[in-house]
Protein backbone atom coordinates (compact mmCIF):
# COMPACT_ATOMS: atom_id res chain seq x y z
CA UNK A 1 0.00 0.00 0.00
CA UNK A 2 1.53 3.41 -0.94
CA UNK A 3 2.57 5.76 1.70
CA UNK A 4 1.35 8.86 -0.35
CA UNK A 5 -2.44 9.91 -0.25
CA UNK A 6 -3.73 9.09 -4.23
CA UNK A 7 -6.40 10.31 -5.66
CA UNK A 8 -7.69 9.18 -9.03
CA UNK A 9 -9.58 11.65 -11.08
CA UNK A 10 -11.95 9.69 -13.50
CA UNK A 11 -13.38 10.86 -16.60
CA UNK A 12 -15.64 8.18 -18.47
CA UNK A 13 -18.97 9.32 -19.70
CA UNK A 14 -20.27 5.94 -19.72
CA UNK A 15 -18.32 4.03 -16.66
CA UNK A 16 -20.50 1.76 -15.72
CA UNK A 17 -20.54 0.14 -19.09
CA UNK A 18 -16.63 0.18 -19.31
CA UNK A 19 -14.51 -2.46 -18.87
CA UNK A 20 -10.88 -1.20 -18.76
CA UNK A 21 -11.84 2.10 -16.90
CA UNK A 22 -14.48 0.18 -14.47
CA UNK A 23 -12.55 -3.16 -14.10
CA UNK A 24 -9.16 -1.01 -12.96
CA UNK A 25 -11.42 1.01 -10.73
CA UNK A 26 -13.24 -2.11 -9.06
CA UNK A 27 -9.57 -4.41 -9.12
CA UNK A 28 -7.92 -1.30 -7.23
CA UNK A 29 -10.75 -1.34 -4.31
CA UNK A 30 -9.97 -4.61 -3.93
CA UNK A 31 -6.19 -4.30 -3.59
CA UNK A 32 -5.72 -0.90 -1.58
CA UNK A 33 -9.15 0.18 0.22
CA UNK A 34 -7.13 3.97 0.58
CA UNK A 35 -7.41 5.24 -2.70
CA UNK A 36 -9.46 7.88 -3.52
CA UNK A 37 -11.41 7.94 -6.77
CA UNK A 38 -13.34 10.96 -8.02
CA UNK A 39 -15.43 10.04 -10.39
CA UNK A 40 -16.17 13.77 -12.90
CA UNK A 41 -19.29 12.16 -14.70
CA UNK A 42 -21.22 11.12 -12.39
CA UNK A 43 -20.80 14.85 -10.08
CA UNK A 44 -21.04 16.85 -12.81
CA UNK A 45 -23.52 15.64 -15.79
CA UNK A 46 -24.42 19.40 -16.64
CA UNK A 47 -20.72 20.33 -17.01
CA UNK A 48 -21.08 22.89 -14.18
CA UNK A 49 -17.75 22.25 -12.06
CA UNK A 50 -17.95 23.08 -8.37
CA UNK A 51 -14.12 24.70 -8.45
CA UNK A 52 -13.73 25.16 -4.77
CA UNK A 53 -14.51 22.21 -3.92
CA UNK A 54 -12.56 20.56 -6.58
CA UNK A 55 -9.71 22.49 -5.20
CA UNK A 56 -9.85 21.75 -1.77
CA UNK A 57 -10.19 18.11 -2.36
CA UNK A 58 -6.86 17.67 -4.67
CA UNK A 59 -5.04 19.83 -2.02
CA UNK A 60 -5.17 16.92 0.10
CA UNK A 61 -2.84 14.14 -2.04
CA UNK A 62 0.08 13.06 -3.05
CA UNK A 63 -0.52 11.78 -6.26
CA UNK A 64 -3.35 12.80 -8.51
CA UNK A 65 -4.30 10.47 -11.14
CA UNK A 66 -5.94 11.46 -14.22
CA UNK A 67 -7.77 8.20 -15.49
CA UNK A 68 -9.48 8.25 -18.63
CA UNK A 69 -10.21 6.44 -22.03
CA UNK A 70 -8.62 8.41 -25.23
CA UNK A 71 -10.97 9.58 -27.44
CA UNK A 72 -9.72 11.39 -31.06
CA UNK A 73 -6.02 11.57 -29.04
CA UNK A 74 -7.37 13.67 -26.23
CA UNK A 75 -9.88 13.55 -23.39
CA UNK A 76 -13.42 12.97 -22.92
CA UNK A 77 -14.47 16.84 -22.72
CA UNK A 78 -15.77 17.24 -19.00
CA UNK A 79 -12.05 16.52 -18.09
CA UNK A 80 -11.04 19.43 -20.33
CA UNK A 81 -13.39 21.55 -18.76
CA UNK A 82 -12.43 20.11 -15.26
CA UNK A 83 -8.91 21.73 -15.84
CA UNK A 84 -10.10 24.95 -17.65
CA UNK A 85 -11.94 25.49 -14.54
CA UNK A 86 -10.08 24.00 -11.86
CA UNK A 87 -6.25 25.20 -12.97
CA UNK A 88 -7.00 28.84 -12.05
CA UNK A 89 -4.59 31.30 -11.85
CA UNK A 90 -3.64 32.47 -8.18
CA UNK A 91 -4.51 28.49 -7.14
CA UNK A 92 -2.53 26.51 -10.16
CA UNK A 93 -0.25 29.08 -11.50
CA UNK A 94 0.61 32.86 -10.87
CA UNK A 95 2.75 33.80 -8.51
CA UNK A 96 0.32 32.77 -6.18
CA UNK A 97 -0.30 29.98 -7.09
CA UNK A 98 1.32 26.96 -6.81
CA UNK A 99 -0.98 24.34 -5.13
CA UNK A 100 0.11 22.09 -7.16
CA UNK A 101 4.02 22.58 -7.21
CA UNK A 102 5.59 19.00 -6.46
CA UNK A 103 2.27 16.77 -6.46
CA UNK A 104 3.18 14.03 -8.46
CA UNK A 105 0.66 13.56 -11.76
CA UNK A 106 0.17 10.18 -13.75
CA UNK A 107 -2.65 9.38 -16.28
CA UNK A 108 -4.58 6.27 -16.64
CA UNK A 109 -5.80 5.77 -20.23
CA UNK A 110 -7.05 3.26 -22.37
CA UNK A 111 -7.13 2.88 -25.85
CA UNK A 112 -9.13 1.16 -28.48
CA UNK A 113 -6.75 0.40 -31.42
CA UNK A 114 -3.95 -2.10 -30.64
CA UNK A 115 -0.46 -1.17 -29.16
CA UNK A 116 1.53 -0.93 -32.76
CA UNK A 117 -0.96 1.75 -33.60
CA UNK A 118 0.26 4.20 -31.18
CA UNK A 119 4.20 4.21 -32.01
CA UNK A 120 6.03 6.58 -33.53
CA UNK A 121 4.34 9.69 -34.36
CA UNK A 122 1.20 8.42 -32.79
CA UNK A 123 3.54 7.29 -29.37
CA UNK A 124 1.35 8.41 -26.40
CA UNK A 125 3.77 10.52 -25.05
CA UNK A 126 3.35 12.63 -28.14
CA UNK A 127 -0.67 12.05 -28.02
CA UNK A 128 -0.94 13.46 -24.32
CA UNK A 129 1.16 16.51 -25.20
CA UNK A 130 -1.25 19.30 -23.72
CA UNK A 131 -1.17 17.35 -20.82
CA UNK A 132 1.86 16.81 -19.96
CA UNK A 133 2.83 20.28 -20.65
CA UNK A 134 0.32 20.92 -18.42
CA UNK A 135 2.04 19.65 -15.67
CA UNK A 136 4.98 21.18 -16.20
CA UNK A 137 3.46 24.88 -15.91
CA UNK A 138 1.68 24.17 -13.06
CA UNK A 139 5.11 22.43 -11.68
CA UNK A 140 3.89 19.64 -10.99
CA UNK A 141 5.64 16.17 -11.26
CA UNK A 142 5.01 14.09 -14.43
CA UNK A 143 5.26 10.36 -13.23
CA UNK A 144 4.34 8.76 -16.23
CA UNK A 145 1.32 6.59 -18.10
CA UNK A 146 -0.48 3.41 -17.27
CA UNK A 147 -2.19 2.63 -20.66
CA UNK A 148 -4.55 -0.53 -22.15
CA UNK A 149 -4.52 -1.12 -25.50
CA UNK A 150 -6.75 -2.82 -27.62
CA UNK A 151 -9.80 -2.66 -25.18
CA UNK A 152 -12.59 -1.31 -27.91
CA UNK A 153 -16.00 -2.80 -28.38
CA UNK A 154 -14.91 -6.34 -28.77
CA UNK A 155 -12.62 -6.63 -25.91
CA UNK A 156 -13.71 -8.64 -23.04
CA UNK A 157 -10.81 -10.62 -21.27
CA UNK A 158 -11.47 -10.08 -17.34
CA UNK A 159 -7.94 -11.73 -16.64
CA UNK A 160 -5.69 -8.80 -18.95
CA UNK A 161 -7.99 -6.27 -17.00
CA UNK A 162 -7.05 -8.24 -13.81
CA UNK A 163 -3.53 -7.96 -14.77
CA UNK A 164 -3.60 -4.73 -15.60
CA UNK A 165 -5.05 -3.80 -12.19
CA UNK A 166 -1.80 -4.83 -10.46
CA UNK A 167 0.31 -3.22 -12.99
CA UNK A 168 -1.72 0.13 -12.08
CA UNK A 169 -1.47 -0.24 -8.52
CA UNK A 170 2.62 -0.47 -9.02
CA UNK A 171 2.45 2.24 -10.80
CA UNK A 172 0.61 4.04 -8.52
CA UNK A 173 2.93 2.58 -5.79
CA UNK A 174 6.38 4.09 -7.69
CA UNK A 175 4.80 7.84 -7.46
CA UNK B 1 -11.57 34.88 -52.49
CA UNK B 2 -11.38 30.97 -52.15
CA UNK B 3 -12.92 29.20 -54.46
CA UNK B 4 -13.77 26.75 -52.34
CA UNK B 5 -16.66 26.48 -49.89
CA UNK B 6 -14.93 27.07 -46.17
CA UNK B 7 -16.58 26.73 -43.02
CA UNK B 8 -14.87 28.17 -39.71
CA UNK B 9 -15.96 25.75 -36.54
CA UNK B 10 -15.55 28.21 -33.62
CA UNK B 11 -15.21 27.52 -30.16
CA UNK B 12 -15.03 30.18 -27.94
CA UNK B 13 -16.62 30.39 -24.50
CA UNK B 14 -16.58 34.07 -24.27
CA UNK B 15 -16.63 35.03 -27.69
CA UNK B 16 -18.28 38.86 -27.60
CA UNK B 17 -15.64 39.54 -25.25
CA UNK B 18 -12.24 37.61 -26.76
CA UNK B 19 -10.16 40.00 -28.99
CA UNK B 20 -8.16 38.29 -31.00
CA UNK B 21 -11.09 35.40 -32.14
CA UNK B 22 -14.01 37.92 -32.31
CA UNK B 23 -11.44 40.23 -34.28
CA UNK B 24 -11.04 37.66 -36.63
CA UNK B 25 -14.17 36.81 -37.44
CA UNK B 26 -15.56 40.70 -37.66
CA UNK B 27 -12.39 41.55 -40.22
CA UNK B 28 -13.04 38.11 -42.24
CA UNK B 29 -16.59 38.49 -42.87
CA UNK B 30 -15.62 42.02 -44.18
CA UNK B 31 -12.72 40.88 -46.59
CA UNK B 32 -14.89 37.43 -47.27
CA UNK B 33 -18.62 37.46 -47.25
CA UNK B 34 -18.52 34.04 -48.38
CA UNK B 35 -17.31 32.19 -45.44
CA UNK B 36 -19.26 30.25 -42.85
CA UNK B 37 -18.96 31.27 -39.16
CA UNK B 38 -20.39 28.13 -37.44
CA UNK B 39 -20.45 29.48 -33.60
CA UNK B 40 -20.62 26.35 -31.09
CA UNK B 41 -20.77 28.17 -27.71
CA UNK B 42 -23.66 29.71 -28.92
CA UNK B 43 -25.40 26.78 -30.88
CA UNK B 44 -24.93 24.78 -27.63
CA UNK B 45 -24.47 26.06 -24.30
CA UNK B 46 -25.74 22.74 -22.90
CA UNK B 47 -23.57 20.62 -24.36
CA UNK B 48 -26.32 18.53 -26.63
CA UNK B 49 -24.67 18.65 -29.98
CA UNK B 50 -27.15 17.58 -32.71
CA UNK B 51 -25.19 15.49 -34.62
CA UNK B 52 -27.05 14.95 -37.22
CA UNK B 53 -27.18 18.66 -38.14
CA UNK B 54 -23.45 18.90 -37.72
CA UNK B 55 -22.43 16.50 -40.29
CA UNK B 56 -24.56 17.69 -43.13
CA UNK B 57 -23.31 20.99 -42.47
CA UNK B 58 -19.59 19.72 -42.50
CA UNK B 59 -20.34 17.77 -45.85
CA UNK B 60 -21.31 21.13 -47.60
CA UNK B 61 -17.63 21.93 -47.12
CA UNK B 62 -14.33 22.03 -48.83
CA UNK B 63 -12.26 23.59 -46.38
CA UNK B 64 -13.51 23.25 -42.73
CA UNK B 65 -11.47 25.38 -40.52
CA UNK B 66 -11.17 24.73 -36.37
CA UNK B 67 -10.72 28.27 -34.37
CA UNK B 68 -10.63 28.24 -30.91
CA UNK B 69 -8.29 29.62 -28.03
CA UNK B 70 -5.87 27.35 -26.67
CA UNK B 71 -6.33 26.73 -22.85
CA UNK B 72 -4.01 24.08 -21.24
CA UNK B 73 -2.36 23.83 -24.45
CA UNK B 74 -5.56 21.95 -25.80
CA UNK B 75 -9.10 23.00 -27.29
CA UNK B 76 -11.78 24.47 -24.93
CA UNK B 77 -13.96 21.45 -24.24
CA UNK B 78 -17.28 22.07 -25.89
CA UNK B 79 -15.02 21.48 -29.20
CA UNK B 80 -13.95 18.05 -27.97
CA UNK B 81 -17.29 17.06 -27.02
CA UNK B 82 -18.04 17.78 -31.13
CA UNK B 83 -15.55 15.99 -31.75
CA UNK B 84 -16.61 12.61 -29.66
CA UNK B 85 -20.48 12.86 -30.92
CA UNK B 86 -19.87 14.23 -34.68
CA UNK B 87 -17.25 12.24 -35.83
CA UNK B 88 -18.59 8.98 -35.40
CA UNK B 89 -17.99 5.53 -36.83
CA UNK B 90 -19.96 5.50 -40.50
CA UNK B 91 -20.14 9.00 -40.81
CA UNK B 92 -15.50 9.65 -40.56
CA UNK B 93 -14.04 6.25 -40.23
CA UNK B 94 -15.00 2.89 -40.40
CA UNK B 95 -15.14 1.14 -44.20
CA UNK B 96 -18.60 2.98 -44.90
CA UNK B 97 -17.19 6.32 -42.98
CA UNK B 98 -15.69 8.34 -45.89
CA UNK B 99 -17.58 12.19 -45.15
CA UNK B 100 -14.38 13.87 -44.14
CA UNK B 101 -12.07 12.45 -46.54
CA UNK B 102 -9.79 14.54 -48.72
CA UNK B 103 -11.58 17.98 -47.03
CA UNK B 104 -9.08 20.50 -46.35
CA UNK B 105 -8.74 20.80 -42.40
CA UNK B 106 -6.56 23.90 -41.07
CA UNK B 107 -6.78 25.25 -37.29
CA UNK B 108 -6.96 28.93 -36.76
CA UNK B 109 -5.74 29.48 -32.68
CA UNK B 110 -4.69 32.35 -30.44
CA UNK B 111 -2.25 31.60 -27.31
CA UNK B 112 -2.16 33.99 -23.89
CA UNK B 113 1.64 33.52 -23.89
CA UNK B 114 4.32 34.98 -26.22
CA UNK B 115 5.63 33.38 -29.17
CA UNK B 116 8.49 32.30 -27.63
CA UNK B 117 6.73 30.24 -24.98
CA UNK B 118 5.56 27.82 -27.63
CA UNK B 119 9.45 27.30 -28.93
CA UNK B 120 10.91 23.56 -29.23
CA UNK B 121 8.64 21.21 -26.90
CA UNK B 122 5.98 23.48 -26.60
CA UNK B 123 5.53 24.03 -30.14
CA UNK B 124 2.14 24.28 -31.72
CA UNK B 125 2.50 21.00 -34.13
CA UNK B 126 3.88 19.41 -30.95
CA UNK B 127 0.97 21.03 -28.70
CA UNK B 128 -1.97 20.37 -31.70
CA UNK B 129 -0.98 16.51 -31.80
CA UNK B 130 -4.37 15.05 -30.45
CA UNK B 131 -6.03 17.27 -33.94
CA UNK B 132 -3.39 16.88 -36.72
CA UNK B 133 -4.05 13.08 -35.90
CA UNK B 134 -7.20 13.10 -35.97
CA UNK B 135 -6.89 14.44 -39.63
CA UNK B 136 -4.73 11.61 -40.54
CA UNK B 137 -6.93 9.20 -38.76
CA UNK B 138 -10.43 10.44 -41.52
CA UNK B 139 -7.63 11.00 -44.28
CA UNK B 140 -8.63 14.58 -44.38
CA UNK B 141 -5.44 16.88 -45.68
CA UNK B 142 -4.27 19.05 -42.74
CA UNK B 143 -3.35 22.08 -44.46
CA UNK B 144 -1.59 23.64 -41.06
CA UNK B 145 -2.14 26.74 -38.24
CA UNK B 146 -2.56 30.29 -38.33
CA UNK B 147 -2.15 31.38 -35.15
CA UNK B 148 -2.05 34.44 -33.14
CA UNK B 149 0.36 34.40 -29.72
CA UNK B 150 0.69 37.19 -26.77
CA UNK B 151 -3.10 37.76 -26.68
CA UNK B 152 -3.27 37.73 -22.98
CA UNK B 153 -5.88 39.68 -20.69
CA UNK B 154 -3.61 42.72 -20.92
CA UNK B 155 -3.98 43.04 -24.81
CA UNK B 156 -5.37 45.75 -26.74
CA UNK B 157 -3.83 46.36 -30.17
CA UNK B 158 -6.48 46.14 -32.80
CA UNK B 159 -4.17 46.95 -35.35
CA UNK B 160 -2.22 43.84 -35.22
CA UNK B 161 -5.60 41.95 -35.26
CA UNK B 162 -6.61 43.28 -38.52
CA UNK B 163 -3.26 42.30 -39.96
CA UNK B 164 -3.22 38.83 -38.39
CA UNK B 165 -7.29 38.37 -39.99
CA UNK B 166 -5.48 39.39 -43.41
CA UNK B 167 -2.83 36.51 -42.41
CA UNK B 168 -5.86 34.21 -41.83
CA UNK B 169 -7.46 35.30 -44.97
CA UNK B 170 -4.13 34.54 -46.92
CA UNK B 171 -4.16 31.02 -44.99
CA UNK B 172 -7.94 30.28 -46.13
CA UNK B 173 -7.31 30.87 -49.65
CA UNK B 174 -4.35 28.63 -49.94
CA UNK B 175 -5.79 25.95 -48.53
Amino acid sequence: MSTKKTIIVVAHPNLKNSKANKGWLDNLSKFDSNIKIHNLYDLYPDYKINVENEQKLLEQYDNIIYQFPIYWFNCPSLLKEWFDKVYTYGWAYGSNGKKLVNKNIGFAVSLGAPINFYQNENSLDKILKPFIASCGFVQANFKGIHAIYDVGVEFNDTSIIVDSSKQYLEFINKM
